[in-house]
Formats: structure tokens, sequence, C-alpha cells
């Protein structure tokens, strides 16, 4: 294991070709190990030796690009965020009316949380007991409940409604429901379709025409 | 201190009664005192000295009442979501309508976070955060969710909505403007009139009269 990876360091090489795992694949390739391996056994409970083997790399190599678990975790909070937002950021368009807004950035967020349950569950699960990390994942929840609110605002015709207190509770729904679908218990086309009517027209039914 | 104490298990002996604070009493104040030092320390940075020296009694009797930092924990837990359920309870009867039940039990739920801060945040960051305690937390919260929907259920002429998933997203909504309520940046009474109407009328803004 160990003869590969010193080979690393040495630029490129010819004679290393063969073996060679471009530098950026194989750090995806260490988040997707480390994503599974928090995953199952909690964060506090994974070891860098487990997720080096899981990665098939040497523990000094993993070393080699983070520094510390808390790094790696940070290193898979990071990514996810960043691909959470952009599937999210679908949804919206100045092409969509308010409605087609709300549906298709529930449904961009719901099939983005069931095409990466367990990084969803890391961050939500593992990520809120960590100290340093709830802090983080604190200020993007903020973050997504200002962009929410922006949305919000963009959509209506009444500027004199609260937007962002609205926007805590959709982005508190939304989390509630995503959960839901992380653990697998729920399937994301008919939680959009629910939420959508839900949040559309409210409990009392609404309009079914307006949008 | 210890003196005083040592009395506690004498029974009702006239000579120690100025002295004495019934049991049931002692009890409460000794979940008051943990409720503030959790909150201020976080679970893992307080200890069952501090907790002592806050409830104004000995650590040995500390622990006669409760056996280790876990089980106080979990008696606050007890205490908490009893009293929570009681105050959401009186949020609906069979003599209001859907919508001034929708509306009185949001002001209940967060009429008592604003007077029970800092259990709250004990409750969620800290809860949340002990792995044997989460696993109870989350049985609460899906309790709380059947119960919502049962509400949602008796409170319509449309049986055939998904009144489960329903739930899961007000229970989510409420629960993230309750946290920014126990933050103490969000005044109760005008939380519940922007959510009221929001879960009541939707985003489209549907039928203001309709009850």
């Amino acid at each position: 294991m160990a003869s590969g990876d010193a080979s690393e360091q040495s630029g490129n090489g010819r004679a290393t070709r063969a073996k060679r795992v471009p530098r950026a694949v194989r750090e995806q390739q260490m988040l997707d190990a480390a994503v599974a391996v928090f995953a199952e056994r909690g964060f506090h409970q994974s070891s860098m030796d487990t997720i080096a083997t899981a990665s098939g790399i040497s523990k000094p190599m993993l070393y080699l690009y983070y520094g510390s678990k808390d790094e790696l975790f940070g290193a898979i909070l990071d990514r996810e965020s960043q691909r959470f937002l952009e599937a999210a950021s679908q949804g919206s368009s100045p092409d969509f009316t308010a409605r087609e807004t709300l549906e298709r950035t529930l449904a961009a967020v719901l099939d983005f949380v069931a095409g990466h349950r367990d990084a969803w569950r890391v961050l939500v699960r593992e990520g809120s007991s960590v100290g340093e990390f709830a802090d983080q994942i604190a200020r993007r929840r903020a973050r997504l409940v200002e962009l929410t609110a922006d949305l919000l605002r963009a959509g209506t015709k009444e500027p004199e409604q609260d937007f962002d207190l609205m926007a805590v509770a959709l982005v508190g729904a939304g989390e509630a429901v995503a959960n839901r679908v992380a653990e697998g218990d729920l399937d994301p086309a008919r939680a959009v379709e629910v939420l959508t009517g839900l949040a559309w027209r409210g409990l009392s039914g609404g309009p079914r025409q307006t949008d």
C-alpha cells in the first residue's frame, strides 16, 4: 500500500502513471469513503484508520491530504453544502412563476437529499453534534434562510410581509421532510406534491388555480 | 451544607422542620439549576459539582437524587417534555375552529418556549448531541408529529390528504421558529401572527376570511 502512495509526491513521471490517480479524483474518493464511514459509525466512533482502509489508501497519505478527522469532516461539509446550494438553485429562474419556483426548488432539494442520503445524515446528525461544525451548519442554514427570503420577496406583489420569518418556517419544514427522505421512508416526488400544495394553498386549501 | 442534608432521610421530625425543603421542591430546584448550568456551559462541559453548587446542595445529595449526569439530564427531558405537551394541548378544544386551533396551539407552544428558553435550548441543542438522548428526543418529536396529524385529521372535511407528511412539515416549521424564539430574537406574538397566516392561507395568500 505504502509503495504506491510514496510516488504521489514525485510529479508527473511516466513510470508511475499506471498507478497514479489524479489528486482531485483521489480527494473525492477519500471524501466519499469518509461520508460512508461517518454515516455508518458516527463521527466520534470513526477513526482515520477505518477511513483510510475504506478509501484504499494509507493512513499517512490520508493525513497528508486532510490533516485531521476534523479537517476531513470540514471538507465534507464544504463539498456537500456547495453541491446542495447548486442543486437547490436549479429550481429558480426568472422564467418561472412563484408556484413553479416553489415546486421545482422543493423537487431539486429533495432529489438531492435522496441521492446523497449518507451525506445529509452525516451533516445534519453528526455535524450538529460536533461543536465547531454545529456553528458552521447553523451559519449555512442561516444563509439558506436568507436566500429563501429573497426568493419569497421576488415572487410576491405584497412587499410588506415578514419574509425572513416565513423563510425560517419554510426552511424548517423542508429540513424536517428532507430528514425523512434521508432516512429512506419517504418518496421525494410524493413529498414534493404534498408540500407544494401545503405551502402554496395552506391548511385552508385556498384557491387551487391561483398561480 | 451537609448537616442539613443529613436530616433529609429522617422523616417529619419537628426539630428539622425549619431547615427542611420538601423533597418535591428540592428536586425541582436541582432540575432548575441543572437546566441553567447546561444552557450556559453545554452538557459535556457541565459537572455535577457545578450543578450541586448552583442548586445550593451537596454533591452527595445531588447524586442521591439523581445517580448521574445522564440521569439528571433524562429527568430534565421528562419534565420539560411533559410541560411542553401540557402547554401545547391548551391550544386545542372541540369548541375551536380549525383555524383557531392552529393559532392557539402556535401561541401556546411559542409562549412556552419564550418562558422556558434555557430548557428549550438544552433539549434541542444539547439533547440532540448526546447519543442516548438524541434517540429519546427523536421519539418525542415523532409523537408530536402524530398528535399534530390527529389534529389535522380532526379539523378537515377532506379525509384523503397525507396528514402525516403535512404534520412533519408543520412540526419542522414550528421547531425552527421556536429555536429563534428561544434565542430571544423573535417576539412570540409576532411569530404566531405570521405563521398562522402562512400555514392557513399559504404563500398564495388564499382566502382571508375562510375559517
